[in-house]
């Protein structure tokens, strides 16, 4: 615990305070969206697809409508057409008429799981049974699930209004084939060809990666009462309140004014509680009955009816000279964008060369609709699969060129100055502090003795962005502080927002009451994602504190009767001309008397993150009868910028991790020929217990984000990244096999140790 | 509606929207305070004594306690001790023994009703069951329930504890003699003396009123939470949330911020629903189980064991010259305070004169215990008792003189620069205004022919306050904006506050969503009361309307790339120095992309509301054989500053003058020799039903009030001040017989008629 003993630069940042949510959710007094209970409350079920394509010929609710209870029905034809509408949605544009489809099927199903009705009805079991009586006619067709199949010209199509515009050329015209490529985009830096001309070794390889579930807990709900008045309240647990107001909103085609959504506790979402699937079917049903709709998905209809990230296929290529010097990189990456665009191979194709200084550099990228579930964000949403690509390729040439792995990284490390092949130059970034930090540390300078055991190492990147967020703050007259703020409080985000409040205003942690309301008690504030909240909402929360300070200021000087000029806030008191001193206590209690109470507002908008740098180091052993392989040891160092409650900066990348050993070995959607998925239970869907894993050894860095005023970077995601690059990296150092499938469970594993003994 | 169609000056002001909370109370989804329901909640029950003063011998819950379901049982050896604390609650000092004591019976009952313990069980059919095998072994004493009969030397003392400190004298020694007189004090003004050397025409009248209640229709109610970490939330619906807090950490002395109070919505308040009775209960009971925990009172209880209006007795002397010159005026007043201090005798005092120039003036006052609830603020508190005495007294004197009622106090009204009794100097007010107006209508010069009908005027004054609001707003980027305020919604302030701000924005009404939010998560608001909330709230609305305006110029100003200084906020829209504009929709669709969310905040504190001054003119039939009164015609005058919204301007005249005839004619806590109320149900109570009174006609007088940047005057409580006194003088019209007892109630209007005619 050294960074609470040394000598603190703060009072409050770097300590470990309780958090102030922690006992209403150890006591299960917490209330997630599924507590949620209103008087003469529907309960409601949706009918989902069995089959992952076919064209929906005919609908019958006739005897669903008449079973005893059964309230009220709703389809696609209960939305309101969506047409060709791109809405901005906060995170990006979006097709609306393919977000109102991937809630609502319309014409054509296109996953198995794929909404096609929904039943409101006295009770859930009532819900349910109505719910199979509805007659859906199909007629099936044959399900697109390989994302290499799906971009070929003669496959089968999903979506058949999707034009490609290829790289370059210009719109394509409405008459032009359509296709399943529904993003096709080039990044280029330097001369490719002449890069790779001056290399002296190259290595390309193919990867794949399966669908693999964010894993969350709680699975997804929405309780939703459409008023008489046309307003509509929605009770959810989401990662951004606002971003559900407006798909809501823009869903239902109401204005985004007349929607409320009230925040629950969120168990887990890790991006997969971005998308909004129930609040518009539950509003749709509210508004029919006149009564409040709940909604909650089952664990399969989480597993099949929300978006996982996409499975993959990719090629990199990369050219060193002899000393380890990258000289060129090429990439091609086709992402399994699901159902409907919407995969993140943007930052795919952003990271998979951003750890390193590629000064020549093309990648492709591509997104697929094939039959699966729409894709949405996973935790650094697309670093991880690039990370797992490069960073092997990264090690084959380590072992080619016989380098080690930390060495040929800081040669080639990203650093403040170089340009991403996207285009942004970084600014003042830790990847090298962090390669250093493994270097240095007691587990890489350990030798692994074992037979059938190997250590590998990889690095990652996630950008962190900024975005919006807002926070109102007011001033309790016994010196305590109400803190009201909009981002949903996923990773213990209360705590370090109010850390931050408190520090800037020199008063304890203790003394401040956070709160996360809903979207009509607070300003504007993005998403909870993009490792933004500690960061942006924290800035926000900066500026409500120095609101505040400035007018304490203006109190005290009323008291002393001197010039504001002349008074200044400091280490939580305010100091007049004549070194007059008030506490931060003794002046809030005399507000009452002085102008009464003091809010303080804060927002957040411009500042730009920083990007995060992680190097982890895993220590395998593989079982060469059962190829299985286990985890013997992991160490994660990550530049952290300025660590604010240490705790779950460590919890952070601990989960992360954990997270990332997941995909490494055992997570994957399981299909079977016809689309269907095989595995949609917690059982089947293998992620890692405790059993699986052993602790988490982290090392924080802290390499201060000059954006931040204190210097922030986000956390939560670049930790997922490294882990199935280094664990393939160590068990190519176990068994001399190069595993280039995620995820490396048994099956495949074997299969590789059997070619390999053949 | 002549305010709607004349040339207006403002463009939102003076209209009649819906109000944003219509929908939710007129279909039904609108949350009381008993509509809340937790998991795992238990209900509660409230045992009260049967006696109107005993001492408590002993309290034995074994029996209770052991019935199944029953969870817990509290009584006051649970709460803390609380000494001679005297804390500030907001409205003003309060002794912590006596707020505590009422609450939970300590050591003695002061009246029937007075809670004695509480228990918490599963359901409420077991906790009352239980509450009634609570064994109290009381030591019954005699009640003292007539305040003259209180207030003499030997009266049996209920709390022994206090002693007098006489007017003008020392503080009493602690061993000097206990009292029921818990305060007496004295104003003066002038020379009386010399002022009745002058009169011509002096007279002097006693007066009686009964115990009041303030009717309102929702009983008090209380859910709380006492959380594993000592954090206790509270939902209940009450006239302050802030003050609630204040009361319920000071009752169970725990730290204020670590209580969070959620109101509720509330069904009619009139003052009574700002002293706590069941939160503190409550609270303990969860403390004790580990579970929410519920308590509603029932009819019943609300008339027994929570503060009416007090029954009074006082003694007003007028002296006049013949002209019609007031010139002197002295009045003794003692009002019951119930079992502990806490009547308004002081405002009583204070308003006795306070619509008359009267420039040599006495008042002694006094509160005084008597073995009935502790009394407690209802509508003008203290100000319709001491209207009822002084309008009656200068309508004899007008009798006596052969003056016009209306023209004597034309002559000697309240204005600009009059000294009132207890200091202060008016400054603009509008009584003249409504004596021209009165004077002026249809009603007043159109003549009453018929037999036993009579017409009454009456003025009524009060003062109105301002105290301490917040209130934060942010703009959408849709151009609506959200307004979060503390202050709870009696009477339509969510609108009346949103139309400030909309205003003063210069957008309509509709995009404006007001929200009223709980303790933690909006600045200190002091209570629904006092006619404040309109004034001083909507301060802070316009000073947080401001703080967007100043932040949209310096956005324009960003767009143009011109100076800020060079912007200018004007009707809706922003203005640059080439008069470039934008409109405030446009500008916030804008935001996004110039610095992100907007936060206004506003606080208002320091503001003095000027006073409130009403003429009413009443229209009655006596029924000689039945002494029964029928209300023909009424007309309220009152000076309400700015109507922001007239229809419930009107509301509020209309509300306020049916309680008053309700105080005027029937409603009264009926005692029997024991103390104990002989009619605590509204079938026995008898309040006015919409059978009883015609329909009251308004006359909106609107003198704005310049301490207000609108000019709105408080209009909730001065229409309740002169029916009374009004109807009083009409019955004199109608029957000859000047009533000097309230309720003027068939049984006493009879016994005046016998005495009369005999």
């Amino acid at each position: 615990m050294a960074p609470d003993v040394k000598q603190r630069k703060y009072q409050v940042i770097g300590t470990r305070p309780v958090r102030h949510d922690g006992v209403d959710k150890v006591t299960g007094r917490a209330k997630y969206g599924a507590d949620q209970r209103l008087a003469g409350m529907l309960e409601g079920a949706i009918l989902r697809s069995p089959h992952a394509h076919a064209r929906i010929r005919r609908i019958d609710t006739t005897q669903a409508q008449a079973m005893p209870g059964v309230r009220a029905i709703v389809t696609a034809a209960d939305f309101p057409e969506q047409g060709d509408r791109i809405v901005e949605l906060g995170e990006g544009m979006a097709n609306m008429r393919h977000l109102s489809a991937n809630v609502m099927a319309r014409e054509k199903v296109l996953y198995k799981g794929h909404a096609v009705a929904a039943v409101a009805a006295d009770n859930v079991h009532i819900a349910q049974a109505a719910a199979q009586r509805i007659h859906v006619e199909y007629e099936v067709l044959p399900a697109v699930t390989d994302v290499r199949a799906a971009m070929r010209e003669d496959s089968l199509i999903l979506n058949e209004e999707i034009r490609t515009q290829a790289f370059g050329s210009a719109p394509a015209s409405p008459d032009a084939k359509p296709t399943n490529i529904a993003k096709h985009f080039v990044f280029e830096l330097g001369d490719l060809a002449q890069g790779f001309g001056s290399a002296e070794v190259v290595i390309e390889r193919e990867f794949d990666t399966s669908t693999v579930h964010q894993g969350y807990i709680e699975p997804h709900n929405a309780t939703v009462s459409w008023n008489a008045d046309d307003r509509v309240t929605v009770w959810m647990s989401t990662q951004g309140s606002f971003t559900a107001r407006q798909q809501t909103a823009e869903l239902l085609q109401i204005p985004v004014s007349h929607v409320k959504v009230v925040p629950m506790e969120i168990g887990g979402g890790f991006g997969g509680k971005i998308s909004v699937y129930l609040p518009p079917v539950a509003a749709l049903l509210s508004k029919k009955t006149g009564r409040p709709v709940r909604l909650v998905m089952s664990r399969a209809d989480v597993f099949q009816g929300t978006g996982p990230t996409p499975g993959s296929h990719m090629r990199v290529k990369l050219g060193v000279k002899r000393d380890g010097t990258i000289v060129a990189g090429d990439a091609w990456i086709a992402f399994e964008a699901g159902a409907y665009t919407g995969s993140p191979i943007g930052p795919a194709c952003m990271c998979v060369f951003s750890c390193y200084n590629v000064p020549n550099a093309r990648v492709e990228g591509f997104d697929v609709c094939v039959n699966k579930p729409r894709t949405s964000a996973y935790r650094a949403p697309g670093s991880t699969h690039v990370a797992f690509a490069i960073e092997t390729v990264v090690d084959e040439i380590c072992s080619q060129i016989g380098m080690d792995p930390l060495t040929f990284r800081l040669k080639n490390a990203a650093r403040e100055g170089i340009r991403r092949v996207d285009g942004p130059v970084y600014g003042r970034v830790g990847l090298e502090e962090t390669l250093a930090a493994i270097q240095a540390s007691e587990h890489y300078r350990t030798p692994l003795p074992g037979k059938y055991q190997g250590r590998g190492v990889a690095s990652g990147f996630w950008f962190n962005v900024g975005l919006k967020s807002s926070v109102s703050a007011t001033v309790n007259f016994d010196g305590t502080v109400t803190l009201v703020e909009g981002s949903t409080d996923i990773g213990g985000t209360r705590t370090s927002i109010a850390m931050q409040l408190a520090e800037t205003l020199g008063i304890a942690v203790e003394d401040v009451t956070p709160t996360v309301v809903d979207t009509d008690s607070v300003g504007y504030t993005d998403v909870t994602g993009g490792s933004r909240v500690t960061f942006a909402t924290g800035i926000a929360a900066v500026e409500a504190a120095k609101d505040i300070q400035r007018q304490l200021v203006q109190r005290a000087a009323l008291l002393w009767n001197v010039d504001p000029s002349a008074v200044r806030y400091e280490a939580g008191s305010v100091w007049g001309p004549q070194q007059q001193c008030l506490r931060f206590k003794e002046l809030a209690a005399e507000l009452p008397t002085t102008g009464g109470p003091i809010i303080g507002r804060g927002t957040s908008s411009e500042a730009t993150q920083g990007g995060a740098f992680a190097t982890h180091c895993v220590d395998v052993e593989v079982d060469p009868d059962l190829a299985k392989v286990t985890i013997l040891r992991y160490t994660a160092a990550q530049d952290v910028g300025t660590a604010i409650h240490p705790s779950y900066v460590e919890g952070q990348l601990q989960g992360g991790v954990v997270q990332g050993i997941g995909w490494a070995l055992n997570e994957e959607y399981s299909y079977d020929d016809q689309g269907a998925m095989r595995n949609p239970t917690f059982l089947d869907y293998r992620m890692p217990t405790c059993y699986d894993v052993p602790m988490i050894d982290t090392i924080l860095v802290e390499v201060p984000d000059p954006q931040h005023p204190y210097g922030v970077r986000g956390v939560g995601e670049v930790p997922i990244c490294p882990p199935p690059a280094a664990i393939a990296n160590a068990i190519y150092q176990a068994v001399g096999v190069r595993m280039r499938h995620l995820p490396m469970s048994p099956p495949r594993l074997w299969a590789e140790l059997s070619k390999n003994s053949s």
